[in-house]
């Protein structure tokens, strides 16, 4: 019965027969999947949402959510069995455990097992939990990675300063003495000097006693929010599998996330904090305009651009918000202000997140104005000032950048003076108005307007997210206000089920530290219900 | 029935009742995962030889093998249980498929896939495959890694060198320009400069078009042949789950194994190139005394030390030896001598496995001398050696250097004048005499007196191993001739079963790419019988 793959040593207790059938099964699926016969291999999975798949990305569950997988992985790691280990299950002769000692051509060995059913139609796999040999280095969050990469800068804050024992993934923007800065650009990276200094926000970070875990992957020049990169793919979202992570800050979140570091270091200009937080279920927090310093920090724009961090748990981040800008002065009301207009743009299972998660919480409504004149009026100053730090390489290596950022960029180009003028007046008269109307308050909004969107997500859906994810997003951008990520709705998720949602709070200048407290306590009071 | 762990969501197909019992058992057995609590999980699994248990290090069989497993470990990370997907098998209600979505305290998620057997004593686990997330590094093989960490040293060499594309696991003991050399050793790591060139031996491989993915660990100051760092932990052995991967080149041989590098570059004085290449499956090449530059290469013992090579094919490794030495000048014959009493000092199995392995293959016997006492002569000018390139380091460091290394180091610095200079003037003899013996034919003889040693075995088993083995490395370094290890041979593994073991190519002098040559004409004759 089977093609190219040969029968590879089958062992069963003594005194158990094969069950007819299995093996020939089970070798026509190898073969099916070395060929990436999707279609045969659909067939090979039980129908119905009852069927589970698993790996290092996560578990799948229906045969639907597992086709559209195999669909767009490209195809499985050319592997050969080493053996099979098959455990008939129950007395029928009609189901069985196989377990697959696998032998990847690239090396090391994996393991594959199966629960195998024969029905009407043959014998087809239940469940399957797939196992391969993990890389050396994960290219698509990091680009390089020590133990550790960068040690703290002081051995009695290294043993007990306040962020002891804390490991950093520092996006590739960010000047680390002896490494060069990659942009999330392999031109642009093979291009860099060696850094002759480390950035002041990692320095505060290694003077407080973390060290560097490595240098984590970004979307080209910062300039997405969707947590991809044409060069060297997708970071994984352990929170939601089969997501996107979201971005720029990609690899810092999604190392996070994975546990791989516990501080990400990041810059968010348009929601590059803020986004991946919410994709990846973590608390995250750009900082207020100018708070942090942005020195040997490659800029995206500078009228906007803001360092923050991601960690996985609020004590993380208050105590790394305190170790770089102190404690706080003052406490922040449990003040909070809803522009459903704005809320609007959102997607409208994220709409009922948002109400249900926030209901018995006192708001105030507030309307900050047409969502698309203020993102068109972030949008062009954002473009204007990318241009002026970017145009030129851009420009010079025609080919070098991805498809999406490409796009951005020629549209960035194109920003006439005179537009450029007009957003930077318009720029200034909404920053007035919106702090006028925000004042001390606290303004709450979803982090991002979707839960993750799928890796497979075609280019019409991701423009689609962007666009009301960055309107949400802006509001920060434009009045220079911290805003807060809080780990704490849910939404529909990239194949079904639950993903991550963030909650935003965006507070008044300066409140940083303040506002992760605010978001404590507002997690900690609904998180009680 | 639960203890502390708290019931997860569990999800079974819709119309299908929870089997008695089984969530409890799951939880219970959580709770005992937990607690570390080893005989209760012994108890969960179910007993005899069938018993399956698969993670990242590999598959194991039968229940001792799992039980002995789980005695070794000290605990599994904490975690808690995310959801519980419960797929009865078949109508008896006494079988059920159970994963489990895991949230590790560290962060990330896993998955566990177990199947589940009720008999009369209750719930039992048949089969488990466990998926923890993956590490940033595993500093077990790798102090740093990078994508790559260090490129190709020329972009025509990148595209169409002999090595192009091929990537080296840098033992930790040569420099890399921008980088330290730790040598196994943190306090060594801390003291050390970031070296303002690279070690001629790796710059070799960049010119000939082969990529840096990363400095890997090697047993403390390559003083071992086991594989072990009292610092670093024990590089995973993929060949030979629960065994060691053999050192002192311990993190390239892993790092190759597992698929991570495609080229170890090590060094090898007693066999710590062999060594490793036998546990773990791979073809390795200790060079001949002297041909290969050991320029800023942090030495073990001057008289002995040589630079290797560990790969998984022949192809590489041959293209490896070319690019650095050259083509051979002369072939090799397939002249083989082998010495009874040397192979005698292998465990049994091997001796057995090493003339099975050549059955057919025309050999003539040679006497090479007592092998203790030329082990003997081996031992003191390599200890006599040591001691003078590391005793002041480790005099100064006196709490620096893990147990078994400071024993290897207190012995050395006991060696008298006297007896180095005896030593010396009977290695001068044992070469001299060797040589003749020897003369332009290959000796045989297997790589290592055992395959891979438990990671759990005892000091006395391992004093016991190293001795045997050594003495059978040792002509290669009395005579600083070029070995070979051939993986082509198996023997009883760690946890029952087979595991990998070289089969030795001891040749003339300069013969090393010829070595190789013959080495998979070898392989080529045998394999095909």
């Amino acid at each position: 019965m089977s093609g190219a793959q040969p029968r590879p040593p089958v062992h069963l207790p003594d005194g158990v027969a094969e069950p007819a059938g299995l093996v020939d099964a089970v070798l026509a699926y190898e073969d099916a999947l070395m060929a990436d016969d999707v279609a045969a291999l659909d067939a090979f999975f039980a129908p119905g949402p009852d069927t589970l798949r698993g790996d290092a990305a996560g578990l799948l569950l229906g045969h639907d959510a597992i086709a559209a997988f195999r669909r767009g992985r490209g195809g499985a790691p050319q592997r050969t069995l080493v053996r099979l280990e098959v455990r008939p299950v129950g007395s029928s002769g009609d189901a069985a455990l196989v377990v697959a000692v696998v032998a990847p051509l690239g090396g090391g060995r994996g393991q594959q097992t199966q629960l195998w059913v024969r029905g009407a139609g043959g014998w087809v796999v239940e469940a399957a939990h797939v196992s391969a040999p993990a890389p050396a280095i994960d290219t698509r969050v990091w680009r390089v990675v020590g133990a550790p990469l960068v040690a703290p800068s002081d051995p009695v804050a290294a043993a007990s300063g306040s962020l002891a024992g804390e490991t950093i993934a520092v996006k590739d923007l960010f000047d680390v003495e002896g490494f060069r800065v990659g942009a999330g650009n392999p031109s642009w990276l093979a291009e860099a000097p060696v850094a002759d200094g480390t950035a002041p926000a990692v320095a505060a970070l290694l003077a407080a006693g973390a060290s560097i875990r490595g240098i984590a992957q970004t979307d080209e020049f910062a300039y997405s929010v969707a947590g991809a990169n044409a060069h060297y793919g997708t970071p994984p979202n352990p929170l939601a599998p089969g997501g996107l992570p979201g971005g720029s800050s990609s690899g810092p979140a999604s190392a996070v996330a994975s546990g791989q570091a516990s501080i990400g270091l990041g810059t968010d200009t348009a929601g590059s904090v803020r986004v991946p937080a919410s994709y990846t279920g973590l608390w995250g927090l750009r900082t207020t305009h100018g708070a942090v310093s942005r020195e040997r920090l490659l800029p995206l724009a500078d009228t906007f651009d803001t360092v923050g961090w991601l960690t996985r748990s609020a004590a993380v981040l208050r105590a790394v918000a305190i170790a770089i800008l102190g404690e706080p002065s003052v406490e922040l009301a449990a003040s909070f202000l809803v522009d459903p207009a704005l809320v609007a743009v959102a997607d409208s299972a994220v709409q009922l997140a948002f109400s249900a998660g926030l209901a018995g919480i006192p708001v105030d409504p507030v309307g900050l104005g047409d969502p698309d004149e203020l993102f068109e009026t972030f949008r062009v100053v954002q473009a204007a000032d990318a241009w002026r730090a970017d145009g030129a390489w851009v420009t010079a290596h025609p080919d070098a950048v991805g498809a999406g950022t490409a796009a951005r960029f020629a549209i960035a180009a194109a920003i006439t003076p005179q537009q450029e003028s007009a957003a930077r007046a318009a720029l200034a008269t909404h920053r007035a108005r919106l702090d006028a109307l925000l004042g001390d308050r606290v303004l709450l909004l979803p982090s991002a307007s979707s839960a993750a969107p799928s890796t497979t997500a075609d280019s019409a859906e991701l423009d689609r997210v962007r666009a009301a994810t960055l309107r949400l997003c802006c509001i920060a951008g434009l009045t220079g206000r911290p805003a807060l990520s809080v780990p704490m709705l849910s939404a529909p998720g990239p194949f079904g089920g639950d993903a991550p949602l963030g909650l935003c709070l965006v507070g008044p200048r300066g409140s940083d530290v303040a506002l992760i407290a605010l978001g404590e306590k507002l997690a900690a009071a609904l998180g009680g219900r």
